[in-house]
């Protein structure tokens, strides 16, 4: 029982939390050294750095530059364990998780497992399409990339033009900086190592069924980014909806088609719930509803917090927008309400600051909306950079990232173009 | 035909090199922008800096940081062309090689395959151990160390054994690298990740056929290796051979044996052929019988070079020793001569100048034998960080390990022990 875990210590309690994202890891600090008990569980043995994800695929960092050990994040913490762990079930009755590792009980337990990728049942898309939401899948991405090069190189010419389309389907955030960067690969890295081939041949192409890009952030933003993309050449199609996928040819639109072997999928993502408590505590995109405490609707020692949960507010009337800051904020006040009622005080309500969006296209080019001002170009570039290098985890990481941007800022340069493990489509 | 490859101008022959490791590198650059057409083969894209994977497998350094992409050594090359291509069958009839991407053809063929791992027919350990020679090798035992740990935590008390012990099968270079960086990551980093493991319980066994570690080197550098090892805390077992192993229990010696699901196989390798020459070309170890000029005996226009080559000369009756010097030199050998061939110059005979043998065990820890003297701890480890720097193939790959060196040196950290890809046994 237990996986081996002490019993919490008379008088305490354990609080169970599923997962190591932002909101987890940021619940553990608040509550660190507290009277609590405090197990993680991951199924990974790392945090992924996710806004950087799209670099690792497109060859500008190293996998291990934004991934850092979840256990050493907390060396030194006295009342936490951490255990690698898939979660099968929740039994809220015996307030026990089911793992692989075995059964684990809870005092309290907080569900912080993210989001993963809604295909809003396009069967071709979830069977064929690169999603981007974990660390290998930003490596079979950048493997499927480099390797839909060497096919065209050894391809017949009738067969080549499916291996130079790039297909983004999605205009967030993370379709945006992936249409920038692989546009920058195409520009200065690939005509290097391809000199058979001419590279006007690929063509990427950005998809968005809504009317505009990054629909989080102000219209000026959208558009900037809008005149960014196509001035560096990328097919930006808005109002358009993909209608299939089949592996080879994309349809859009009301009778279009595209051929390509390499269609990425980032148009939507969805909660990533555990198996255990009912349906009627799912909301609109899987997320948990949740109470303005975070308790999960109807249970009293179940929270869900991060893109997971859904805290429907004055403000955010259909949930809060599923980005790092909201999770940290709520994993921040979550972890400040056990302790208050540790204390006999009660429980403050969440109220998210926003500190703004943004997003990089390419070298000098970025969107900003912040707190008071919005900004664009080498500026936005500039604070984006800051920004994200600051909330890498790890000194040595930060290190290893700065390093690779000053490289890959001097030298036009992509230095990690390679196929450690080839993508096989049938893997997933 | 020819994988979409260009004909050779007219005049020019077509050297087809199978390998992109430090024999096929290093030919290519001896023969830039010369008179001859050069085509790389390899089934990676990228060169792999062998020395340093040890390093990968015990979370020192990135994967990325000793792989370089192939096609970015040789940016500039007029003369040279690289596909990515499994070569199955080799016809010198037709003067062919048959591979995953099409037939190509050469009028000059050099094999530069290197080695792999010979199990000596120890079916068990061709099965169960953790062999080192790629990066994805180092990979999965990077996974297996860190996921045997995971499994240590949470196993019932008369189970753990076997998570604890790591067995390394062979006292070469590679052994003992590795042996003093697990025994460091024991002591440590592990430690802080694992407060609930006494760590006492992690034993590592380095098990050695013959009667000393590091045959290649000086009786002097093998009692140096010998004494650092076992002070460290490593059982080293000399004139020790193995028997056998299930996956759970290594055989050894007369009648012992040792609970183990961490087996490293460093004990043997041989040479990477491809298949089409007769049986007859092939002497001990697998490797291609070549004479003075690396011309594979009995074919005039097929040569070998590096591991996979044996070249009987009056110093090395049984071959050259299987190392990255070898390798460079033969291939520079070979490019000179394919140079000379061409100014009606006649051929020079292949002479190995040893430059000396090095192993690092750890910390301020190295034996080296070096032209002239042999020197021991912390100038030779200074020594041999400094020619693996040098050697290393890219300029940021070069700044990154050298930033990680120096982490890991001021801080005792091995900061990358990441489980990417969880290793599966019945992977291979």
């Amino acid at each position: 029982m237990d996986a081996n875990l002490k019993s919490p210590a008379a008088g305490s309690d354990r609080i169970v939390i599923i997962g190591g994202g932002f909101a987890g890891i940021n619940l553990v600090k608040k509550l660190r050294n507290s009277v609590y008990q405090v197990v993680m569980l991951d199924k990974n043995n790392y945090h992924t750095f996710q806004p950087l994800l799209y670099q690792v695929a497109t060859g500008g960092l190293e996998p291990d530059s934004i991934a850092y050990p979840l256990r050493k994040i907390f060396h030194g913490y006295k009342n936490f364990s951490f255990r690698v762990a898939a979660v099968s079930n929740i039994d809220t009755v015996l307030k026990q998780v089911e793992t692989d590792v075995g059964l684990i009980s809870y005092d309290h337990l907080v569900i912080a497992t993210g989001s993963g990728n809604n295909f809003f049942n396009l069967g071709g898309m979830s069977r064929y399409a690169m999603p981007l939401k974990s660390i290998t899948e930003a490596l079979d991405l950048r493997s499927l990339i480099l390797q839909n090069m060497e096919s065209a190189l050894v391809a017949p010419e009738i067969e080549r033009e499916k291996y130079f389309n790039i297909v983004i389907v999605g205009g967030g955030p993370t379709g945006v900086e992936l249409a920038g960067a692989i546009t920058e690969l195409k520009k200065h890295v690939l005509p290097n190592d391809y000199p058979e081939i001419n590279l006007e041949r690929m063509q990427i192409y950005l998809i968005e069924a809504s009317e505009r890009l990054l629909a989080g952030l102000t219209v000026s933003a959208s558009e900037g980014a809008y005149k960014t993309l196509t001035g560096m050449g990328v097919n930006v199609m808005l109002n358009t909806r993909v209608q299939d996928y089949d592996g080879d040819l994309v349809k859009y639109g009301a009778d279009k088609q595209l051929k390509s072997k390499t269609v990425i999928w980032s148009a939507g993502v969805q909660g990533e719930i555990v198996n255990g408590l009912g349906q009627e505590v799912l909301k609109r995109g899987n997320r948990y509803d949740v109470d303005a405490y975070h308790r999960i609707n109807g249970y009293e020692n179940v929270f869900a917090i991060g893109d997971v949960a859904l805290m429907s507010t004055e403000n955010y009337p259909t949930g809060h927008p599923m980005v790092a800051q909201v999770a940290i904020q709520q994993a921040r006040n979550l972890g400040q309400n056990f302790l208050r009622q540790r204390s006999g005080k009660s429980e403050t309500a969440f109220k998210y600051k926003d500190l703004g969006s943004m997003a990089t296209i390419g070298r000098n080019k970025a969107v900003a909306d912040l707190p008071g001002f919005s900004t664009r170009g080498r500026f936005a570039w500039l604070i984006w950079m800051f920004i994200h290098l600051m909330n890498l985890v790890g000194f040595r990481n930060r290190v290893v990232v700065f390093i690779n941007w000053l490289w890959n800022y001097i030298s036009y340069d992509r230095a990690i173009r390679l196929v450690i493990r080839p993508f096989k489509r049938n893997t997933h």
